[in-house]
């Protein structure tokens, strides 16, 4: 039993999905949530910078007494995972593999399509950690950068959205693919949208459900799960322009996103 | 007569439209670009931190012996001009004054719209500019935050462009805006999409060329013209990722464009 906070980071606003399916599967876990919101995005930076900014954060959560980090970003999973899980004395979870593991459960052998950034989809992330538990998977994958801006205008069924949409997946569809992947954290907020353009038969493998899952299993197994009755508190931390994110991260947390305070880390 | 090169920055790959315009106008002349690809973009940031990215910039340009700084970002202009005018020992132009007048001096009394980014519109830079010339002018400004991304992926004439160009321009027809300045480095790829949502008789004002006709006057007015009867030779260089800079920066420069060095900041 262990009343300290979870730390969660992202690149910026959309690790607020894992945030949020943390709060639901974890009601009486506290947490601190950072956002690099003034070096968002990741997804088209270099994996050295990503690994160096994920290292900083790591060390800022550290100084804040957390008992676990969740790296909310699929960037920085990809990129920073192992130097991050080297640098800590806590435990320090992903969103790509557990996404991995759901999709590998999921798929009824018609092909995985995995959707992300530029830089999660060169870093191969997806397809290693599926092929270690799928060798024989069938998987393609596109990196959509548009979503990113879309979901934070807020057009998660906006016409031109679904323009978007049908032109990223057309691969996707081709290949036949019965499982999907969000392999970034806004796209959660584009579900609905994605099942009519992929069909509804697919499954979209949503990695905040997934690490929620996994993280509970993670803290239960080490014995440094809350343990207390109350529900845990949440603070909100960013690095640069808390208006603008608390006018998007709305979009994602509605009345449950506090008032950020403001870290300069770098 | 000066054959030191002109510095010029921008957060990203968006100024280099503003290159393209100072190759065309002086061609005679060197130049030096910064790319800030590591912390792009500046749009959403706030206005401290542009600053500080900024004025680091123009200390590294000042090191390679720059006779004057072009500052080919609107969003870096608006925050940062005077900051860098003050700390700078040479000549420091950005790209909304010049736009400002272009504006004021093609519209014919119908309103002037601007479009941006977030950080541009919100901070009234443009306004301030044009009221400066022209008090009595009605202006509109509308944040594009979706134009950036769309450029960067070469969708200059796409389906879902239109739509989302539909849509952010509908405020400045209704106004009947006869005037539109383009507010972002990014925008003048969009120039015949635009004109079509808008009407073939608005006025685009193009910065990155306007920009590039008042470093001429500036250059002649202090005698730092090149004088030499040979074309510049132009140097690029980013803070991350050369390999994403040269395949997006290919759309906006094509073969002109040269192998990126690398050089951290911050």
């Amino acid at each position: 039993m262990n009343a300290a906070p979870i730390g969660i980071f992202d690149s910026g606003i959309g690790g607020l999905t894992v945030a949020r399916a943390i709060y639901e599967r974890l009601p009486m876990e506290s947490t601190i949530y950072f956002g690099d919101t003034a070096r968002v995005p990741y997804g088209p930076k270099s994996p050295d910078t990503v690994r160096r900014y994920s290292l900083e954060i790591l060390d800022w959560l550290l100084t804040q007494g957390v008992k676990s980090v969740v790296v909310a970003c699929n960037t920085s999973t990809a990129h920073a995972l192992d130097a991050l899980r080297a640098a800590s004395p806590v435990p320090v979870l992903g969103v790509i593999e557990p996404g991995a593991r759901a999709a590998a459960e999921a798929t009824r052998g018609g092909g995985i399509g995995v959707i992300g950034t530029a830089g999660t989809v060169a870093s191969q992330a997806y397809p290693a950690a599926i092929h270690r538990l799928l060798p024989a998977a069938k998987i393609e994958q596109v990196a959509c950068p548009l979503f990113v801006p879309l979901v934070e205008e807020g057009w998660f069924e906006h016409p031109a959205t679904r323009l978007v949409a049908d032109e990223y997946l057309a691969p996707l569809r081709s290949m036949g693919a019965d499982t999907l992947v969000l392999g970034c954290t806004h796209y959660p907020l584009l579900k609905p949208l994605l099942h009519r353009v992929m069909g509804e038969s697919v499954a979209l493998i949503d990695s905040a459900e997934e690490t929620a899952s996994s993280l509970a299993v993670a803290l239960e197994s080490a014995g440094t799960a809350s343990g207390v009755e109350v529900p845990g508190r949440h603070r909100f931390v960013v690095s640069d322009d808390q208006a603008r994110f608390l006018q998007v991260g709305a979009r994602f947390l509605g009345e449950r996103l506090g008032e950020p305070e403001l870290v300069r880390l770098g």
